[in-house]
């Protein structure tokens, strides 16, 4: 049994992520895909347009033998966090390769984590007109001759230094996207593969029937059963108002992340007679240039979750493997790796375990049901992996 | 200059209250008329139909001349504290008379107060299966023969209890109520004088046209500017199970009036997969026999505006007078009383002063505007009193 990792999102899945899959297995010879995948909110603070469950059972359905969750204290984090964390999981499971896409896949990333300065010592970045990542860009650059600036290298970048960080044996397989590119946000009719922003997009706008050509059918009919129409701003927005007009700010300052006075900013933002209508124009009002938009959305995430920072610290020093979705391949391989896995293998939650170990996830399950999906089924407890007959 | 003061919600101003001022000046001979009234959170801890500066003004017109604000503190909390929070304002003022409704109108409060136990050690109540009140109206009947039953009743014990414990010279009025009792929810056509209840229940219904009668044309020009088929409930709730579902059980066990555990029973109702579907059911499943649906309530409006017991204290202890709106004898009397009243009047809120002394007034004036008028005009900030010329 050879295994090949895949660090994904989902959102949602689509026929880009069906033939990622089918090339991991070609490039690396595996025979079985462990599919690593952010939970209810994906990495730019947001939740996720269907929840893990459905977005777990497509995958496999779409190619995966399994799928594990990357909790929300990995997932909803700035890249190097979100690619430790993912493998971390993959290498505590053993999985030997790890394919990811890149705009350089001629890289060889490991080399390049191996050359590259410490991440460590931000604060003494000389510009600080640009974010944290834009001055490591440049230090490099300077160092390994590599312009480190499209979002798949950094998250490259990203798994190549963990693998080092963590010593791991994994392979690391760098693959060109095949899709039109991350920030793409149109696509054209013929098009079978689009990236998942601008599926996001076309369904925002209600144009439903753009992605027929670009999703697997199982997906269009998941999202024909939840509303997509529905603008999870308009729920998220009033929330993150009455949360940072009803906390003291000293309560808001022990948010995770909430780094320099941004609570004052916050505060004094939520409480302006004419401040901001909707939920972008809050993260911009409160954004300032050493911070990139998504950071604020996750700070605002956090803040929503309530997450401080202890709380925080201390569930990413404890994480789990939490078993989501898998067919006969992926339960075979979860058989082969019990008894040796270094990692808690969670397949059944109880109230106790919600909120003891897993209460980060579990609160962010709650939370995304009130934004997308009042009385919707339960997120964690009790539920069960989802098992796939192929 | 003789002045009569009277305490109300005013929710909405209706013929009732009306009738009540003119009675007020008559009985006592005064000239002057000092309302006390709630802010934008009534006793039982829900939101006024109408914000706290419609509902002076249109008191003012209907022939009160100066109100004063009772500040959230004070406003939303059993009729004991409520009671002895209006009656240190109107003492800090120097008002003469208080006039108040009660259902035994000959009855001599102040002897009553005088007579009855101590109010302080409910822990040592025999029955644990019904209220606090419940338990001390049977102590006050041993003690005097009077039961202590109906709500106005009770209001007027209180304001008794708390001259005596302000040693205070105000001369108490009970008056017989004309309209209906308190908690009659319907009223007849024809009728001119119906309860606040009555008509709060008709505009919950639609009824707009059945309240034609019984309130002044401004109040219903107000309400009918408001929208009052808008129930308030749909928002209260999911903002209540935001709450608790992100809060730790540590966090909403300091709120005020967090007794016994029901941290618990808030953070596990929040919880359920099959919980509660609206607010009502949510207060129900929180309660037990010691406690009343008002006290439930109140507590979970507390957890809405997170406030805590130590900043509840705090605030009880360093009351101001808010002048919200007067005519010409409102502010002769004000010039007469500003240097020597006990207490600071205020009539202009910066945002240093709302995130200082007035906090909590102003948490509750933007939560009011959530809940009930997102985007409505400031509460506090930048407010001065409403002056009408007569």
């Amino acid at each position: 049994m050879t295994t090949v990792g895949i660090v994904a999102e989902y959102n949602p899945f689509h026929n880009g992520h069906a033939y990622q899959i089918k090339q991991a297995k070609e490039m690396t010879g595996a025979d079985t895909v462990v599919v690593v995948m952010s939970g209810n909110f994906v990495q730019r603070g947001e939740p996720a347009l269907l929840d893990k469950w459905t977005r777990a059972k497509l995958a496999v359905e779409g190619g995966a033998d399994l799928v594990v969750e990357l909790p929300v204290f990995y997932a909803v984090q700035p890249s190097h966090l979100f690619a430790q964390g993912a493998v971390r999981l993959l290498g505590a499971m053993g999985v030997e390769n790890l394919v990811f896409g890149s705009e350089h896949p001629d890289v060889d990333f490991l080399k390049l984590a191996d050359e590259a300065p410490a991440l460590e010592g931000q604060q003494g970045f000389a510009d600080k007109k640009q974010t944290f990542a834009a001055n490591y860009a440049d230090q490099l650059e300077e160092a390994t001759g590599f312009k480190l600036e499209d979002p798949n290298d950094i998250l490259a970048f990203g798994y190549a230094k963990a693998v080092r960080e963590l010593k791991l044996d994994m392979k690391l397989w760098p693959m060109a996207r095949l899709e039109a590119g991350y920030h793409d946000q149109t696509f054209e009719e013929g098009q079978t593969i689009a990236s998942a922003s601008s599926i996001r997009l076309a369904l925002h706008k209600g144009k439903f029937e753009k992605i027929d050509k670009v999703v697997p059918e199982e997906t269009k009919k998941a999202l024909a059963e939840e509303n997509t129409t529905i603008n999870f701003e308009e729920k998220f927005f009033p929330l993150i108002q009455y949360r940072a007009l009803t906390d003291t700010v000293g309560q808001l300052g022990q948010v995770y992340q909430m780094a320099e006075g941004l609570e004052y900013r916050v505060a004094a933002v939520a409480s302006q007679a004419n401040g901001p209508q909707n939920y972008q124009s809050f993260v911009r009002a409160i954004k300032s240039k050493r911070y990139t938009f998504a950071r604020m959305q996750r700070t605002l995430l956090y803040t929503l979750l309530n997450i401080k920072v202890d709380q925080m610290q201390a569930a990413m020093q404890d994480p789990y493997l939490r078993i989501l979705a898998f067919d006969q391949k992926g339960q075979t391989f979860l058989n082969e790796i019990k008894k040796t896995v270094e990692l808690p293998l969670i397949s059944r939650v109880d109230m106790s375990l919600a909120k003891a170990n897993l209460r980060l996830d579990y609160k962010a399950g709650e939370v995304w049901k009130l934004l997308a999906r009042e009385g919707g089924p339960a997120q964690d407890v009790g539920r069960r992996p989802i098992q796939i007959e192929k």
